[in-house]
């Protein structure tokens, strides 16, 4: 009889999210299905900086995560067994089934994944939520044009190494921040222009170094806080600011907000804007990305990393990982 | 012989501006014009928050204003002595003649002013560069709906008063934020539905009463600092803020950055945009402005108030007290 393992969200972090916030539990796996039900079973799951949002205290986009409950997450899985007419058993799928071993879940919360277009682990990185948080954010909100300066917070990020390399594709002077020379490397063999390691420049160096460069037109921000001072004072004329994540923030600082200097200022001099963005708004516009995105990695002119943590058991601490810079691309659990 | 008076701003303030940076001169007015060229005689002439703006050290929209110059202003005068075909003695002008009774200008660098159709000060206020900032910030950055909504910040001031009754005749919920009970009493008269005197209360009790009103879809921010803090935690799904001003800024914070709680990340939950406007980026689509709001003065749907100072000798006394809030609407000074 098979194990249904799960990690569940204990207590609410206040600082850095860690394994002590869960607790693991296991039960036999119970595969009774209702009528167009599916039972999976993970081999890729997600963790994501979003996650710990949830975890404030606060309402974010929606009311604060719940305890005692699974954490909430998105992951690749194989069909077990199918009570609905599109799934048969060993079919590759992805579905918001959080952190369990089993899901058993109707057929409809499932998409069904093709593993000849793409490995199916992209369904949770650049053909998925990240994916489309890269795409719709840089040219919906960042309105890309070619000769632009595009800094990227975050660069060396799922989302970051991605609107890096869209924002070379649409012409733009890419400048990459990441927290290492490592990550610096990295991108530079994805074409970005310029890379800055955040942790050897101070807020001032990067200014200075932006402001030679000839300034920012857009700023796809993954990250807040200082870097964000740095960028913000350096904006040229209607500049657009996309702010995608503030994760230097998410460990306390969405519940009892850090100072920093008030920048609005710089806004009204540029006529610059700031548009928050969240992927969930442009679900319903993924073909249009496909379009896009799926001939690039056909002819492999987008590089998409991910870095894996081997063991269901690993799973907090790879999202911990997360806010130490553990990853490069996206980290998937492989279970 | 007539006497040509300037205020000569002299030295750069690092904190509250005031005489001490000015130097009033005078000279036997020299009324020698060339071709093409107009003399003026000021009648009225504006002091605005945006002079503050021009004096910190550093750049904003163009270069910090120069020392040892007459201080540059927008005024409303008469024709004395005209070499262009298209002005004569007598006209009513309006043009950026600075802070002097008298102006050589090419005539090209004048409007004409039609005293039948508003009052001729009007140029300086609601049909002038406040009027163009109130009416296309708030309908093209703001784009309020009806139902709406709205919170102004400065809203007793030339631009406040003005968005919060477009806000009005757009079908928005208006709240307004001032600094004074008469400033509060007024903007009642004006039918917004909602004051704050910010001095009596906390940035928590604003946000509390801003959030029990069901939260803000839009906000014009004229002030920033701590009401635009409590305003930023209430914003509703795709709110739109507008960034006029940031006149709680202008006397040091510019040139130092004062601290405040780090709140992007509530654009992020919200989808929410901010945007920075200046009025020069309209002033081509004046007509536009002028089709709207001169039918509203015609039938005194919409009103206009300036605050008059009287005396050339009261200029830098009187762009102070814009600082000190000693405003209701538009401050003018007579000369």
């Amino acid at each position: 009889m098979a194990i249904h393992q799960k990690w569940i969200y204990k207590t609410r972090p206040t600082a850095q999210v860690g394994a002590e916030h869960y607790a693991y539990e296991e039960s036999v796996l119970d595969d009774t299905l209702s009528a167009n039900e599916v039972l999976v079973e993970a081999r890729f799951i997600s963790v994501d900086p979003y996650m710990r949002i949830q975890q404030s205290a606060k309402a974010n986009w929606e009311a604060p995560h719940p305890i005692n409950q699974i954490q909430g997450a998105a992951a690749v899985s194989q069909v077990l067994k199918s009570y609905h007419a599109a799934y048969q058993s060993g079919d590759w799928v992805s579905g918001y089934t959080g952190w369990q071993s089993h899901a058993r879940v109707h057929g409809n919360e499932l998409a069904k994944l093709d593993a000849t277009i793409a490995p199916v682990e992209t369904a949770l990185g650049v053909l998925g939520m990240p994916g489309r948080t890269a795409w719709f954010g840089l040219m919906e909100a960042g309105q890309p044009k070619a000769g632009d300066t595009l800094v990227v917070s975050g660069a060396a990020g799922a989302v970051g190494s991605l609107v890096c390399q869209f924002g070379i594709k649409a012409g733009c002077k890419v400048v990459g921040i990441a927290g290492s020379d490592e990550k610096c490397q990295w991108l530079t063999t994805l074409g970005v222009h310029k890379t800055l390691n955040y942790k050897q420049q101070s807020e001032q160096q990067i200014e200075t170094i932006l402001q030679e460069r000839g300034g920012v037109d857009v700023y796809f921000d993954n990250v807040g806080g200082q870097i964000s001072d740095a960028v913000l004072a350096s904006l040229n004329v209607r500049a657009r600011v996309v702010i995608c994540g503030q994760i230097s923030q998410y460990n306390g600082g969405l519940d009892t907000p850090q100072t920093g200097p008030r920048l609005l200022h710089h806004l009204l001099y540029k006529r610059a804007s700031i548009q928050g963005i969240l992927a969930r708004d442009f679900t319903h516009r993924m073909p249009e990305m496909f379009d896009k995105v799926l001939p690039w990695l056909a002819d492999e002119s987008l590089v998409f990393n991910s870095t894996f943590v081997e063991g269901f058991e690993q799973l907090p601490h790879a999202l911990s990982g997360l806010f130490a810079g553990d990853n490069i691309g996206k980290l998937i659990v492989k279970v």
